[in-house]
């Protein structure tokens, strides 16, 4: 074969007419003040460094699972002191910035940034033992609903469910910190990596399984309760969204689902509005649920009757 | 604890013979001339080269959000200056290799490809100010509708489906201007960053809000309007692929819908064939739509009956 | 626009009481020896190798679309020889350490680690040229199944289907030699950048082809036979989990279908339980099966009825 390409080869052209004109109106539009727009604003959190911190905090819950170090129980004290001091100061940084660009956006004079920032950061890391406690029973609920499962160790080396619910936690206590940005930076990455979209205003208890997970949508106000288990592509969502006034959509209300203990959700089930799936109830596949259950409910459907026509193929 | 492995320690055996024959066996594999082989080719855009692009095209559109440098309107000119120099050479590189590529498979003499490869190329740069212009309406679009949202820069820097449907607009100008190869590459990098898979041929009108977007999938024919409103799980799907005579699939035909403007599609909807949802429709949860609609019309299921048992548990 | 942040600026807080407290309470919940605690254990196989080698071992199969080096048929052998080479000792490496590893867990003496890594190993890569063949024939599948498919290089570089296809094959030859926690990592990888959920314990056999791929769950002891095709979102999963009289979960039993020969399974189709779909079978979308069928067999749903109401609207 001819390894030269009969139809020319490259030559760079050098067309700075195009270029200079196309920076000259990409600029007119940065100026436009409407938005979508971050020149002249405080210097935002970015995605590399929310991404490396969570990288820190998932060490410090799961230690040693990122392998890389070796860790003992006569060093790891040094191991993870020196993690969590750096993580304190970066979340410092970020979540400082986080906060004043949000001043700085809605124009207010009297809020001490400093100090609500530390507040949040302070928050997040007094929960760290919490939720590496709550994260070890998610773990336990993953090996003892999922037959598939071999040991411990591969649900925290490679299950999704586990890795966006870890996410999630961290997320929802930035959340409850009302730092801005931040959060759903945080839950985006689990969705990205998982599937898995759960806001990060949902409440989650503890001994919740996610299994396979792929689609899953959890909206910010749904609250889960203990030993939860949900399958792939289950949606907790909203029915409607309320409108002011004005036609704007109202934010900030409760609307979705409250999901009791030890409710199962199978796959492709949608919940959906404020209402109460009652303790130890069983969702069924497909299902389409918009009004309350009682506790120890069975809902399912009879799924669509077949029809079946044997062929006859060569 | 003991450190020592009662079972042995790691000797790595140096089973040449293994290596050997599995070498010979693959490359006599690779020499068979029946495809799924690169080699003689010429040199293919590669994914790392094609993401750093996306990446530049970002900042572009985008300016700030990657957090990458500080920028103001007085120095913006010279940051994005040098951005966008850059990139129209590498662009020029990889798209050219592309055509040169094509033109080599298909042994095809008389194509001009630096010309071709030139076109292209300045067709996605100009394109780049109306694709940020749309992009800004999309951005709006979402934080109208979505009442978890809390500000324009929340949905720039985690939405998902602002995420794809801004790498989509960057694919179809490629697809537009027939490059082989990365117009997919590009389309199929969102669908794995997003879970949302929009072919590069589908064209999407402005004000597009794609909520939560897992398992969304929009075919290569498609046509969708302005202010359309679409969630997760949504199908915008084939629904036959005819044949031609010998039995293959013919390709290039009109088999998506078109989504005319300001029709809202709920979750795990599908809608199928080369039919038109008239103007204003708004397509319910799980709805299987293979006919066209009336503009202003409401489709829905009545969700299939619900088996509802109340069980006592412990 | 004053620079100057009104809220004052950041001055990081030297909180060592919160970082100390914290540290030892997350130490004291490390050593309680109830697991999520990769402490004292010996080094685990980590993300980061396990990618390594699965980057290399695509180049081997899909040698010159990575676009690293230029490759001809006459320094393949060398190129493939070199990677082959590095490829055999890093696994060699990694499988090791995952053996030692679950020997350690389960405390038994009798087993030779290095015997049966080096088995494992060496059955992975004897089965490479073959999988690169089978792998051949899934994307000519997907070439001949999808009318916006362009070229065989187009599925190559972007095809999701035959990504997640590509790794599970390997993940499988490591499954069959029982090889611990290497096998879901590599198919959690393939998850997380496909959306395709592939257990490493299924059995694909050639032609297959996956589009789109969102959603799509395959689980460990799923049978598929050749030629088949699966659209986005079909499950094919286990019914029920029988247990055990102490009320676990009985691992390893035969609980999801086997799909035979040039079986073609429509998107959201979900299909349970260890029954048996015969050759040339179609299953239509969103279909919900729990018994075999004959082969040739056609299975639909009426899908629910459309409520259609058309409204007048500005």
């Amino acid at each position: 074969m001819d390894r030269i390409c009969p139809n020319g080869d490259l030559k760079i052209p050098a067309d700075i007419d195009l270029i200079d004109n196309t920076v000259l109106e990409l600029c007119s539009g940065y100026s436009d003040g409407k938005g979508v727009n971050h020149i002249e604003g405080f210097n935002l959190p970015s995605e590399t460094e929310v991404l490396r911190i969570l990288e820190d905090l998932t060490e410090i819950i799961f230690p040693g699972y990122a392998g890389k170090r070796m860790m003992s129980l006569k060093n790891i004290r040094y191991s993870v002191g020196e993690i969590l001091s750096r993580v304190y100061l970066d979340l410092n940084d970020i979540i400082f910035r986080a906060f004043r660009f949000e001043c700085e956006m809605k124009n207010c004079k009297d809020c001490n940034v400093p100090e609500i920032s530390e507040r949040a950061v302070s928050r997040l890391i007094k929960s760290l033992p919490r939720t590496r406690e709550i994260l070890k029973l998610d773990a336990s609920a993953a090996f003892a609903g999922d037959p598939a499962a071999k040991s411990l160790d591969e649900i925290v080396l490679s299950y999704p469910g586990l890795r966006a619910i870890a996410i999630q936690r961290i997320a929802h206590e930035l959340y409850l910190g009302e730092v801005p940005l931040i959060p759903r930076m945080i839950s985006e990455h689990a969705h990205r990596t998982t599937g898995i979209d759960i806001h990060p205003g949902a409440s989650l208890g503890s001994s919740i399984f996610i299994d396979h997970g792929t689609g899953v949508v959890i909206g910010e106000t749904a609250e889960i309760g203990n030993g939860v288990k949900i399958f792939q592509g289950v949606t907790l969502g909203a029915l409607s969204f309320p409108k002011d006034a004005c036609g704007q959509i109202i934010k900030g209300l409760k609307r979705h689902p409250t999901i009791k203990d030890n409710v199962t959700i199978y796959s492709g089930a949608t919940i959906l509005g404020n209402i109460v799936v009652g303790e130890g109830s069983v969702i069924g596949g497909n299902v389409w649920l918009t009004e309350s259950v009682e506790p120890g409910t069975l809902v399912t459907i009879s799924p669509p009757d077949l029809k079946i026509k044997t062929r006859t193929r060569k």
